[in-house]
Formats: C-alpha cells, sequence, structure tokens
C-alpha cells in the first residue's frame, strides 16, 4: 500500500490524467505529436470537461453543440441553454488553460444536388452524438476566458475544496478541424461527411482503469478509517463488565471488546482485505484486456466495463459508509477534528456519484449477465468462453435439483469453496429471474429496477469472495498469518451472508438452518479469532501517522495527549478573550480598536 | 411545523436550558432564588460540563472529584488526571461565565471517635457518585478563567462551528457549601454526613424531555432534506425510457419517477409522518408522567425513560442515514453547495452520538424488556399496570400456537391492524428470546449486546409504527388526505418490514408468502399511491426557501437558474484571476504586492 501518498494527495494529477489520456487515447498522430509534448512540459493544463449542468449519467444528452461550418470549416462550440453549461469539470474553475470538451457533432445533412437550395440557405444539421474536442479556453498571457467563452469556479462544495471544480458557456465560438480528437471518427474536411475509423468502445478501456483505480483507493481509504477505529477502539474504555464478580477492582471494558462495536469495526477490517484482493485482480483484469484490444480482440470489454461498474458501485459503498461506521463507533471523540475522519468523509462522499453513479451504472452490470443467462438458456450445449458463462450452463443443470450448500460441516467447520458457490448461486439464481422477468415475460426495464440494482450488489460480492478465496489459495503467507487471513475471509462472507440472510435463503442458496447458525459464528470469529489480532492488523498497513492525522489513530495509543495538546496548546482560538457582555461593543477582551470597527455587536 | 426556527437556530438557547433547568429541578429553594434571577437576566451565562476526556457514557465512572473539606466547610474541585478534564461541554469553551460541574462527590469516613486519629490526619475519603455542582469559571470582568481554572475550546469539529465546545481542568479549586445543588441530596455541614432527600432517578425526567425534543427536531431535519430532495428530483430529467416506442419525440425520465430513486426518498418521506406522530406521543406522554411525579408516583419513570431512549437511538440513525441517502439521490449536484444539504449533515452528525450514544442506550431498552417480560411469565394471570405489559401476558398465551398476521388480505386489500400486530409480535418474541437468554439460560450481558440492540430497534419500530396507527384513527383529517397519509402508513410499515423481512419471518410474526409479495406491494404504492402527491405532500409542511437554504430544493423549482446565479454571480473567487503559470511569482494576476507577500509560489 505504498501508493497512498500520490493516490491521495494530487487531485491534479487525476484531471491531468483524464486530459492527456484521452488525447492519447483517442488523438491522431498529429495531434498526439501537437499536444502531449506541451502537456508534458506543463505548458498547458488540461481539464475534462464532459458534464454538464443538466447531464452527468446521460452522456448521449449532453447539450453542448459542436457544429461544423463547411465553409470556414471550423466547429462552432455553442451552450443553446443554461443546461447546456459544462459543470463540476475538474480544474477548469481557475486553473485550466485548455479543455476537453465534450460536445454533440452536428453535421450539415448531406442532400441530393438536385434539390440543392441556393448556397446561402442555412443546412439543416444531424447530430452524431457526444466527440471530444481539444479547445484553448483561456489566454495564456492574461489567464483571461477566450471572447464568446463564460468560465468560473462553482463555488462551495461538500468537500474536495482543493479542486477548482468548473462552469463554462460557450456562444458561438470556433475552433479549427484539427480540435476534433480524430482517431475513430473524423469529419472529412472536403465533403463534410462523418467517417468512424475504430470502435469507440475502446474508450471503455480507459475508464475501467479508472475505476480499477477506484477500488484499490476505496480500500485505502477504508483502511485509514480502519486503522483509527480499531487503535482508538483498543485505547478506549467505558462501563465495567456488569458480569464481573469484583466490579472495584477491575478497570473498565475495553470499547473493541463489545460485540456491539466489533460488529461495526471488523467487518469492515476484513472488507478492506477483500477490496485489496479485487483491486489486484481488476488491475490483471485490465492488463490482460488492454493486452487483447491492443491486438484487436474487443471480446473481454464487455465483461470489464460490467464488472468494474459493479464493483465501483459496491466498492465505494463500502468505503464511504465505513468511513460514518468507523467515525460513529468512537463516540463523542469521534465527531472531534481529532480523528482525523472529518475531511477524508467529506472529500469522499463524492465518489459514490463520480464516474458513474452508484445506482445507475448497476443496470449496466445486470444488462451483462441478462445477456449472459440468455445466451446459457438458448444455448444450453455451446462451449462456454469465459467463466461467468461456463457457471450460468452449469447452474441451468442443477437449478431444479440442486440443494442448498452446506457452508457448515458436521464438524463444525467452515467449507471456504461451499461459501464461495453459495455466493454464486445466489447470484446465478437472481441473474435468472432478473431473465424470466426482461427476456420471457418482457416487463418494463424501468419497473425491474430496483431488483436489477440488488443482482448487481449480490454479483460483486460474489465476485469479492471469489477472488478473496482464489487468493488464499495462491498465498505465499506462512501460518500463523494465513490462518488469520482466513478467519477474515470468513468474517467477510458470513458478515456479508447474514446482512442478506433471506435472499440467501429464497434464492436457496443456503439452509434456513446454516443461517440462523451465522450470527453466532460472527460473534465466534470475531472475539476469538479476529479481535486478538485486530491492532496488528491495522499496524501491518503501517500508515504514517502523518497521513492519518489523527489523535484518536495514533500508533503509539497517546490519544487524550494530543487531543488536549491540540485543545489546549494548538488551537488558536484560546488565545484571545472573547467579551461576552451584550452591554459592551468591545468584541474581544483588551483590543481597543473592535469597537471602532464594527456597528453594533447585536 | 412551526418550531423549526428556534429548534434550529439556537444552540445556545438549548444549552442554558440544560443549565437552568438542572437548577431549577435539583437546587434547593435558596439555591433557586439566588440563581434564576440572574439566569434569567442574563447577567451571567452558564454550561452544563458533565461529559469528561475519558467518560461520556459511562457517568458513574466521572472523574473530577469534589472533596469536601469538614474544617472549611467548602468544597475542593480537583481533576486528577487528564482523562478528568470536561471536554465536549457547549458553550464553555469561549463563553460561559458559570458551568453546571458534576463531579464525584467525595466525603470522608465517618469514624468512631475511639479510633478517631489527631486531628490533623489526613481522613479516608468515600464517594457518594456524581453530583452537580454550580460554579463561577470567569471572572465577570476580565473574562478570565479564575485561578485553578484551565478553560478553552476544544477546537475544530465534524460540524456545529456555532458552538463552542469547551474543555476544563481544576486545580484544587475551592468553591462553597452552597455550590452542590441541594434538592435531592446535601451534604451535613456539621457533621459531614450524606443525605438524600428525594429520588435522584427524577432527573431522568428533564433528559426524557430533551429526548423527545429530539425526535420532534430528527423529524424537522428529515423533512428538510426530504423536502429538497423530492423537489430536485421532480425537476431533474436523466435518460430516456428504453422501452418507449418513440424515443426521439419524449423527453427524458424525470428521476423521481425512477424506482431505484423512489426507494430511497419515498420511504423517508413517510418516515418523517412517522416521526411526527411518535413526537407528539412522546410529548404527551412525558406531560403525563410529570404530572404522576409531582404528584409523588414515579412509577412511569422507567418506561419513560427506556422508551425515549430506544427512539432517541432509532429515529436520530433515520434522521443521520436520512440526510445522506436523499443527498446521494440527488446525484452530482448533491455533491455541491447548492443542495442545502452538507451544513445541516455535517452539524447533525453529533446527533447519532449526544445524549446516549445511539448502540449504547438500546441496553436500556431491552434491560426494562427483559424486566417486563420476566414479570410476565412469573405471574402470567396479574393484572397488567401497562400496555406493554398486557402484550407480553397475551403474548406468552399465544405463543407456541399463533399463526402469522395476514397482513394482506384475500382480496389484496392491507390490515392494518394485523401490520401493527405484527411489528408487536416480533418485539414480543425478540423480547421472549432474551428473557431466555439472559434470566434463564443466564448468559453474559455482553455476549448479547448485538441481538440486545436489533431488539430495541424491533421494539422501538413498534411504537412508531403503533403511534402513526393510532393518529389515524383519531385523524381529523378529510378525504382524500386521509387515504394519501394511510398509504403513507402502509410505506412506512412494509418498507420497514422488508429491511428486516427475515427477522419478521423467524419470530413467526409474517408468513413466507406475505414477505415475498412485500417488495412489489412497496413499489406499487410508492408509483401508484405516494409519487403522485410527493411534491404537494413535502410542500404542505411549508418550509421557507430562507430556511432550506438550498438552490436545488427551491419552491419555485428555478434549480438551474439559481445554481448558475450562485456560481457565476455571486461566488467571490470568480473576481480575481489566478495565475497558474508556475514559472512566474504573481499570484493573482494584475495583483503587483502579490509577489512581496509570498517568498514562493511552489
Amino acid at each position: 500500500m505504498a501508493d497512498y501518498l500520490v493516490d491521495e494527495m494530487s487531485p491534479y494529477h487525476l484531471q491531468m490524467s483524464m486530459f492527456v489520456t484521452t488525447i492519447r487515447e483517442q488523438g491522431d498522430e498529429a495531434q498526439r505529436n501537437h499536444w502531449l509534448p506541451q502537456i508534458e512540459a506543463w505548458k498547458i493544463i488540461g481539464a475534462y470537461a464532459q458534464t454538464e449542468q443538466g447531464h452527468g449519467s446521460n452522456v448521449r444528452g449532453l447539450e453542448l453543440q459542436a457544429r461544423w461550418d463547411p465553409k470556414k470549416k471550423e466547429f462552432e462550440l455553442h451552450s443553446p441553454t443554461l443546461t447546456a453549461s459544462k459543470w463540476w469539470n475538474g480544474a477548469l474553475g481557475r486553473t485550466a488553460t485548455h479543455a476537453i470538451v465534450v460536445a454533440q457533432l452536428l453535421l450539415p445533412q448531406i442532400q441530393t444536388p438536385s434539390i440543392d437550395a441556393a448556397d446561402d440557405a442555412e443546412p439543416r444539421y444531424v447530430s452524431h452524438g457526444p466527440h471530444p474536442f481539444v479547445v484553448r479556453i483561456r489566454d495564456q498571457d492574461t489567464h483571461q476566458p477566450l471572447p464568446g467563452i463564460v468560465v468560473g469556479d462553482i463555488g462551495p462544495k461538500y468537500g474536495y475544496t482543493s479542486m477548482d471544480n468548473g462552469y463554462m458557456l460557450f456562444n458561438h465560438f470556433r475552433v479549427p478541424h484539427a480540435a476534433m480528437l480524430a482517431r475513430y471518427s473524423r469529419v472529412d474536411p472536403e465533403t463534410s461527411a462523418f467517417q468512424r475509423t475504430g470502435s469507440s468502445a475502446v474508450v471503455y478501456g480507459s475508464l475501467t482503469n479508472v475505476r480499477a483505480n477506484i477500488i484499490m483507493h476505496a480500500r485505502l481509504v477504508l483502511a485509514r478509517a480502519v486503522t483509527i477505529a480499531v487503535r482508538y477502539c483498543s485505547i478506549r474504555r467505558q462501563f465495567k463488565d456488569r458480569d464481573a464478580l469484583d466490579t472495584e477492582s477491575i478497570p473498565e471494558t475495553v470499547v473493541l471488546d463489545y460485540p456491539t462495536v466489533m460488529i461495526r469495526v471488523l467487518p469492515l477490517l476484513a472488507t478492506t482485505f477483500a477490496l485489496h484482493y479485487t483491486g489486484e485482480a481488476m488491475y490483471e483484469l485490465y492488463r490482460r484486456s488492454r493486452e487483447s484490444i491492443e491486438g484487436g480482440d474487443f471480446g473481454s470489454l464487455a465483461e470489464l466495463h460490467s464488472t468494474s461498474s459493479g464493483l465501483k458501485s459496491l466498492c465505494t459503498m463500502y468505503a464511504a459508509d465505513g468511513i460514518e461506521i468507523c467515525r460513529r463507533a468512537m463516540g463523542g471523540h469521534g465527531f472531534g477534528g481529532g480523528s482525523g475522519l472529518v475531511q477524508i468523509n467529506a472529500d469522499y462522499l463524492s465518489k459514490p456519484t463520480v464516474e458513474g453513479d452508484n445506482w445507475m451504472i448497476t443496470q449496466q452490470v445486470s444488462n451483462y449477465l441478462i445477456k449472459k443467462m440468455t445466451a446459457a438458456v438458448e444455448e444450453p450445449h455451446m462451449e462456454s468462453k469465459d467463466a461467468l458463462s461456463d457457471h450460468f450452463r452449469r447452474y441451468l443443470k442443477q437449478r431444479t435439483t440442486a440443494r442448498p450448500q452446506e457452508v457448515i460441516t458436521s464438524n463444525g467447520t467452515i467449507d471456504d469453496t461451499a461459501l464461495v458457490e453459495a455466493f454464486k448461486w445466489r447470484a446465478a439464481t437472481l441473474s435468472y429471474q432478473a431473465y424470466q422477468q426482461r427476456i420471457v415475460q418482457k416487463q418494463r426495464w424501468n419497473t425491474l429496477l430496483i431488483s436489477l440494482h440488488k443482482l448487481s450488489r449480490a454479483y460483486s460480492e460474489s465476485i469479492l469472495v471469489t477472488n478473496f478465496h482464489s487468493a488464499l489459495q495462491n498465498s505465499p503467507l506462512s501460518e500463523p498469518t494465513r490462518s488469520t487471513m482466513r478467519d477474515l475471509f470468513h468474517l467477510y462472507a458470513l458478515h456479508t451472508i447474514d446482512s442478506d440472510a433471506r435472499t440467501f435463503q429464497t434464492t436457496g442458496a443456503l439452509s434456513a438452518v446454516v443461517l440462523d447458525a451465522i450470527p453466532d459464528r460472527v460473534l465466534d470469529i470475531m472475539t476469538q479469532k479476529v479481535r486478538p489480532h485486530a491492532v496488528k492488523l491495522v499496524d501491518s498497513w503501517a500508515i504514517p501517522d502523518y497521513l492519518l492525522d489523527s489523535a484518536l489513530g495514533r500508533y503509539d495509543g497517546k490519544v487524550y495527549e494530543e487531543l488536549f495538546q491540540k485543545a489546549h496548546r494548538e488551537n488558536p482560538l484560546n488565545r484571545v478573550t472573547f467579551n461576552v457582555d451584550w452591554r459592551s461593543s468591545e468584541i474581544v477582551k483588551g483590543d481597543k480598536d473592535s469597537e471602532a470597527r464594527i456597528l453594533a455587536k447585536l
């Protein structure tokens, strides 16, 4: 986890990365040769301007127009409405000199010469969908917006104050033909015809890479929150054990020993490892897909895109909710600035929305699963090209006869393979139900959205469990670390089951008997297996105190001393004395000027 | 809901209220006559200093000492450790001149004269538990802390910046005998004997009143968030219906029409009404209890205390989580300052912790329920004094023979009474299980904490459902409003069931058939019954735009115009031009002084 510093501290790096990646992947050779050296020398600073005030998720619905003028051989960028303003685009507000601007490409309808009207008549325009343009937006000398551009900072946000998210409108602003990135599609400057020269699906590649980064980032953020919560809750004591024989002489109980604190913090400790192994698997999947794509095989894109969508949704939810769960588990001091979770929470809360809204993008997962299930139903004997199709075909053969997984064996041990199978069975059953509703019964898509969202979550959880299990199988870890990692695997899996127990029952993945036994089993794993190692496990991440910036999460456990240090010695508020006497107009005691500076205190 | 202005805007009023209520309820006549006129004339400003750095929930564990000196007839306040610092106390940091200070009362052990040592020997001290003292902490003229007191502001917090939460330590600080509030217990100044003159349980009365206020406040906060989300999501459009016959000519879908948005926002709309009716019922319960207590009957205190604990936990969780659910349902703009939810969220997130941590206080509910169930088991034929005991006795008679409630009748209508009974049955069954585990099997309390927390939640939900149902029964509303309120009752109840479906099944409250039917039923109620009236329902709360302070939640729906107004015309950042050229040391373009003011830009 040595990537946390770069990951956390350079939002501008991320913005430039979107700008430069788009030019590198979608620019033709001339464009790349023109722009990349300037970018790499930081001569220009770029923003990526896609989202508009009225359109985020629905990229096809963007309103900004790029109208091709066949006579002047230029594009005219124009925002026809207020909702067509670019909005939220990072680094645009105050910093960027240039931007990738995504606009609807409007081309004149090609008309047959016989009915061609007078030369100066306005041609009819047809939209060819959104395309990226590289646009100079501010003067290099004055840093003022160019004439025809209105651009600025959108103002306060929940968090992420370090980023100048901007807005931008165009008023009939002209850019040259070369502004449109032309690797996969271009406008013929002579005929004004639209030419597609490659699969535009390839752009999902970089989106997927961004999402793999998001998963790894989620596990870092969660690791920070869990580190702080585990350390503080193992220092903090509150109440004596009411069942102790001698309550006089015993100390108060360490709060992490309370099951009500464990059940909030320890599954998140396990989840952090689950995210880590799936993040690694996603990088590997991305690497292999990228190889295939460079070799001209786009077959893996659909899986990559759907998997990354479902995982983005699930993992950022885990992290965003996890920070707050950890914060609340720390009681009163968790609300204080000393928790170190205030800023990270405010900043991170953008993540469930950006790069694909967490609820919206789960449709892409379900869409993919329904297609795969349809193929498996229609061609049950075809050889499966991937693991998912193979599983769906096996599922269909066993669907009506299979019995629930016996994840807890007769001698009380947990069968890891059965555990993974239970998650896969649940996801397959929900996929089959969705196939039935959508394909067989032809129900309207929008009425199915809630169950499709649940399907995506179930499938994504099965990926996390599968990757965690594989990592254990192939792990170079030695005992006893390996056993503890297996306990964490059990904790993540069983706690996840317990959170959606009824679905595991109704899909036939697990029996009522097993489900009834799980809460006690989770408590047992937490108390006996994970709690004793909890502090060492978070210490193993070795996140520096400097980065945690948390009085509660200090490595040396000097929580109360640090809280007092910050409040009493460092808080500048305590260096002046406020005059609370409302009958006097003096604000700061002893500051004779304060009376002159204000008109009235009340 | 005309109380929102006072409720929202005067945290100092709340602090003074704790200060003055404590003196009024726990001071003797002389103390009341001395302090109340000064308080009412705002000659002194008081804080309530109970919580310490090391002790919040466990009041009995407070460390600050109040040692009685029999010779000088004074108390000596002393903080023996750093963790004994008072911490978090509102208005203490910069403002208060006085404070109620809660400290361990230490009295010299009364010794038999025969073995009395020399007159100057240090007597042995015995703690008599925490007691409140009125203490002058700052000089009225200089506003400096008195010698022997260290006091200040604790510094940054998650939110609630308007409040100067403070810390305070005492170094052998002496206060007169009259400082200890003496209505229910006092120290005899002549004999140094501890005298109890009334039930200290009465102090729970004011705590209960605070908690009833918290419930009503929760419903106001939730009403604000729901108002904003409903209004914005009925303006915002995104994506066209993919099943529409003619996707060219139709507009994009209003996002509140998506089930995935409805399922997040509309149950919270229903929950707001549920909180309102239970808040009203709690005020009534408090009023009746207060009457009994004034008449010397303390019998209702236990019910009042446990009910208010469970409801405080549940209702503040609903509101805290609800703000964030609404914010995320609004997508990208929900993260912007224009949502109006940024500050309210940061401020409100203290509520799940203060006035009793939401996880900790549920033990008090379960403790009460176990006692009630034990009494019902042991004396099944005794006449029940309250509704809960009566229900437990009826439950015990039917426990093994009853069938699940048929909340959906054969003609598809919902049986409201059966719905309420299902909630009560679940709570009773969980109470009986807790009784079995704790009383019969004598399991350790701490091992049961997770299930006790679930029990408290189940019981509190049954109270909300019961009160909502009663309010409908006794409602002066006429049709069609009455029917819509009944739809909201159904939505709250069924959605709550669906969130914990397996427990309703395992406790035998509802059958699998009914539970399987609920998700579709919830969707149906949302789509057909609630969505058409959603905007009018939130408009009926009439929360002024001024208070909402939200571009997204404007009554007139001019969302995009207001976002643009705030970003482009009001944002002061856009009035200066930042110089992004890192090779120049000028920061603000055209500001020649900026170079002199900084040493280096990078």
